[in-house]
């Protein structure tokens, strides 16, 4: 049975989950919900409906989940959780510190009508915290490192774009070549922010914008920028449109553990992506959950979920036989 | 509640649980069980009793979970079954082409009994076999890449032993460097066996012994060694037993695959393990493991799984809502 899919939010990550369920077998999109005006929005699948967010309850027993797809700042907060309450849903809320909060105002709509939500998909938080359970429940003596990039930061690359003078702005996170050979050697190093990461700016100024004010202004920002070696090339708007369009990312999780009865054994587990577009990739681990979602709604569960309640095998098209035959 | 852990067969592997299990906070060992002589064996634990596999019926309600540390070849196949008709058990059976059998025959004793029985954990199978599956499910357009290594195979260092006039012998696995870089490059290369692994092995000889023969026959093994390059060193009893006595391991899973309406994007998945030893980190798995299949039990559950069937939250000590905020 095809798995009817609703996309909530068209942006770089809707336009990404609509790639991934047309590549998926077993998925069919059924509709896009916009808060724009629904006749300006052109989407690139040819037998979707486009819908106003205001005629999403007409839906509700046309969409096997709902994947959201706003943003964890402002758009999530409210939007998972009303529309737990008509649909199965699934979104990518990634500000850590606030997942405990979220996921129980998801839980208790889901809860109360009776669906299933899984909220924090995609890959930090996804399959990087997925990585650091299994390593920590393996090498329970041992040590965790996650580092991010090379990769754009698309809120850095924001905080750029608000200061005076700058007219254009993309922000790299790279990870310390140096720090991640040490963690892989074993050295288990105590690394600071600051060891750890290096960010890199790309700026288009605006004409007659003071250069000296824009690169002090960055450099000194407080939690983004100041912590860090931060370098600040000026381009022209030319060049930022050719060389830095794409939204690429990445990073690496670490553990590094002992064994034995005397820890005389060192053990390293390292999981890293390397990723052309991070909205795609996204949307690719997304996708895969929400197949998950809606195999645990059709077994009768309700409640909020995230992705350490889901065995792997949920994920899959193929079945258990056929997985333990060809992946096992 | 601890779990009360038997060990069943004392060589490594048998040896690593141990050490994981008391390692473990919510773990104890109440016995190893063995097909030696009891009185024999000494075992490093001071609380746990040895004891014979004759009288393994009598501990039938004073363990939550048999873990079952014999080989794949003969032991196992018989072991997992007899033994889940009384326990819980976990084994690491890891004849990939037979697991569908082994699993068939575990779940019909794991079902009549009414207990939980897990076949296979291990890192390959195992974590290997998870990574697979999980990027499977995000990137469905892309190739698999498995390297082991560099790493001791303990088949192929039996295989050389049995050759006339070899009195040791160690052989490494190692991965083609340049084939490893080509996949992490994303070139997508098509691989043949040879140039995926080479065979490294350490040999000493008995007195008066033919080097050449035994070079032409290591080389020359079908199955083996054939379809390798391989380079054989010949080195003393001191050398072999200084340099060669432990059990390192390890590999790389690698997922590269593509997004994008013209599959215009590139993604690589990559997973790798360095291991110091290779049964000391199986175990570490298998405890994990271990911790799931007796909190299934308790649930009701009965019948064989496999590590894909395993929601990752329940390899943890860790509650729902502490991981959720440590490690999500």
């Amino acid at each position: 049975m095809t798995i009817k899919v609703g996309i909530y939010g068209y942006g770089n990550l809707g336009k990404g989950i609509e790639c991934a369920v047309n590549a998926a077998s077993d998925m069919e999109l059924t509709a896009v919900f916009t808060r724009r005006d629904p006749s300006s929005l052109k989407i690139a699948s040819k037998t979707a409906k486009v819908v106003s967010v205001n005629d999403v309850e007409a839906y509700k027993d046309q969409i096997d989940i709902m994947i959201l797809c706003g943003g964890s700042a402002t758009d999530l907060p409210v939007q998972t959780p009303a529309l737990a309450k008509m649909f199965n849903v699934i979104d990518s809320f990634d500000t850590h510190a606030k997942i405990p909060e979220h996921f129980k105002h998801v839980n208790e709509a889901a809860c109360n009508s009776k669906h299933v939500a899984l909220i924090s998909a995609g890959w930090d938080p996804g399959m990087f915290s997925l990585n650091r359970l299994y390593a920590n429940a393996i090498l329970p003596d041992g040590k965790d490192y996650t580092f991010w990039g090379k990769g754009v930061s698309q809120g850095h690359s924001d905080a750029i774009r608000r200061i005076k003078g700058v007219q254009d702005a993309r922000q790299y996170t790279c990870p310390v070549e140096t720090a991640l050979e040490a963690v892989r050697s074993g050295a288990n190093p105590d690394l600071t922010t600051r060891q750890k990461h290096t960010r890199l700016c790309y700026v288009v100024l605006k004409e007659g914008a003071d250069a000296a004010y824009v690169e002090r202004e960055i450099k000194n920002m407080p939690n983004y920028f100041s912590d860090y070696d931060t370098t600040v090339h000026f381009i022209s708007q030319e060049e930022l449109n050719r060389d830095h369009k794409g939204l690429p990312h990445g990073g690496f999780v670490f553990r590094s553990g002992f064994t034995g009865a005397n820890r005389e054994h060192k053990h390293i587990i390292e999981y890293s992506l390397k990723l052309d577009s991070n909205p795609e990739f996204t949307a690719g681990v997304i996708v895969a959950y929400a197949r998950a979602v809606v195999r645990l709604y059709n077994e009768g569960c309700v409640g909020c979920k995230t992705v350490f309640d889901i065995a792997p095998s949920y994920l899959s098209p193929l079945s258990a036989e056929e997985l333990r035959a060809s992946m096992l």
